[in-house]
């Protein structure tokens, strides 16, 4: 720790491990500073592994193919911009690792030897690889590695449960914002109507829990295709479980019926702004929890149908959000059979 | 008006006048019926004068350079189409009118011979034109016209007042969202510090002043040059008028300062997503005023710097958004002065 000690204290966003260009922020940054010895509200990590983006895997595998050369690509970039930003698509992913050191001015509450998922992208984490990813064939977007990252004051680590498999960990963490915003926004309403757009997925059949659980009066999921809507029955996640494109505003709208008061969209495809819209009341709320969401098409949408509704843009960070996430997996048996099923069947989605 | 009594109702979002493709909503068609008579529940108006986007405007004179060729051009478009839609651009405008005939089922409560101006796009608004545009020369945005417009029953117009001059109402018009949304957003707090992005621009300004008259603690304007920051320090429209470039985060966090409890961005370019999030404090709201804001910039921005911030989308559409900008330029000397003296200096901007 003698290192750590006699640095003066960090940026709690990271700026002091920027090194081009000088007073961007880490997400913006050409390159970083992956040192392994944290400043006083720094931890540092051992990495386990990285889970790459989808679309930087998919990128570098057709740039690069499998085997010695993606390895190279991906150890190429790291080195030379002290993180894992894929310089083409600009994303990265999150990683797994064990708590190395703990700076002794580090609010994130973590102790040595904690297993942890780091929830903040990969985009703005030091990172430094130690083995050329020698463990890695190049065909997985899960990148088994040695290594070490860092995380700032303002970061976000989730420690993973002893009591869930992994996998099935990862994979809720991934989309543990959606379910806690849900919660929040209805909770301010009394038994208000919520309607889940793609209630079948992963962040859609956590929010239909949260969204019941907190204390939802008529919860409408709505699915693209009959399979989903059986699946969504079964879990017994909503009141109705309707059919309709997403990306269709005249069928959503005829699907759900009465507007509700809050609607979620969970759907990652473009072109749900305008149904998520037509489906929600006067006064009603719209939280768009998809990455595909366009601004402009949700800003002109609802002027262009006088909709007043309050639209909220799906902040992957609640404070307590993973650990919510994960109760819900824990206490609804229905939502845990959906994730288990989804692994099984379509691995990566 | 024995021709719309003979209609059944239309659709309050006028999928009634959808001709191509069937079932889409009135923006996403290619072709919309233009008929001026009134179905029951909507509102013709005579045409005086059409505003095109800019983007549409700089692309067609681009195109069709101006005189007789550029007007060939728009009179196409409308012919084809049923609206001024650009086909390369996609979006519209606003324009100017009187009405000419009410349905009896439209719940807009506007009377025939008012002078009124469309606040939905052009995009979606029934158009025919009946004068060749024989009176523009294809050199501005304004572009006198004679024809017919069409108001569904969801459709936002604003009568002109008599008060205020043409060009200043319209001026005030084009941006009277931000404002009433800036209001709304304020009032749910007790004396909340605000700052406004881009507080000496037009929706800036009068956000400026929404937030004062809704009960705004400590009023930030941030504005980009000295200029700027004298005029805003002139009308009185903030406690703290400070100098930064709105799209380098880490310069607007420092110009800030203490964060505030609320940030209105009404910067039109993009990259202001990250500032604006810095400098708001934790359990504060960000509205997004802009339509250069970017969906993925402010959710992942959020998420890695771990702040736990509202971020609202601004719709264009709040009830009562026109009158309530108006009165604020009525009340407010400071702001009135701004905006003419931006007429006098940069007209169209």
């Amino acid at each position: 720790m003698t290192g750590s000690l006699t640095r003066r204290s960090g940026s709690p966003v990271g700026l002091h491990r920027v090194l081009a260009p000088v007073g961007v922020l880490p997400q913006q940054a050409e390159v970083l500073d992956a040192d392994p010895r944290p400043w006083p509200d720094e931890v540092v990590l051992d990495v386990r592994l990285l889970n790459l983006d989808a679309a930087s895997f998919r990128q570098l595998r057709e740039s690069h193919g499998t085997g010695a050369a993606v390895r190279a690509a991906v150890c190429e970039i790291v080195a030379r911009r002290g993180k894992m930003q894929n310089p083409v698509t600009g994303s990265g992913g999150m990683l797994l690792g064990t708590v190395r050191e703990v700076g002794p001015e580090s609010p994130l509450g973590l102790t040595v030897g904690q297993r942890v998922a780091t929830l903040v992208s990969l985009t703005l984490t030091p990172l430094r690889i130690t083995d050329g990813l020698a463990r890695w064939d190049g065909t997985t977007e899960q990148v088994p590695a040695e290594g070490t990252a860092v995380l700032f004051a303002r970061s976000i680590a989730a420690v993973l449960p002893d009591d869930l498999p992994e996998s099935l960990a990862l994979s809720v963490l991934d989309v543990c914002g959606a379910p806690a915003l849900t919660d929040r926004v209805v909770r301010r309403r009394t038994t208000p109507s919520v309607c889940v757009l793609g209630g079948g997925g992963k962040s859609g059949s956590l929010s239909l829990a949260a969204a019941r659980a907190a204390g939802a009066g008529r919860l409408v999921a709505l699915v693209p295709t009959e399979r989903e809507a059986q699946a969504v029955r079964a879990a017994g996640l909503a009141d109705d479980v309707v059919l309709a494109d997403a990306r269709d505003p005249v069928a959503v709208a005829d699907a759900v019926g009465e507007p509700v008061d809050v609607t979620v969209v969970c759907v990652d495809v473009p072109g749900c702004e305008h149904g998520a819209i037509l489906a929600t009341a006067s006064g009603g709320t719209v939280v768009f929890s998809s990455m595909a969401t366009s601004f402009p098409a949700a800003a002109l949408g609802a002027e262009g149908l006088a909709a007043d509704v309050e639209m909220i843009i799906g902040n992957g960070y609640v404070p307590g959000h993973a650990e919510f996430a994960l109760d819900l997996v824990r206490r609804n048996a229905g939502v845990r059979a959906l994730f288990e099923s989804r692994e099984r069947h379509t691995p990566g989605s």
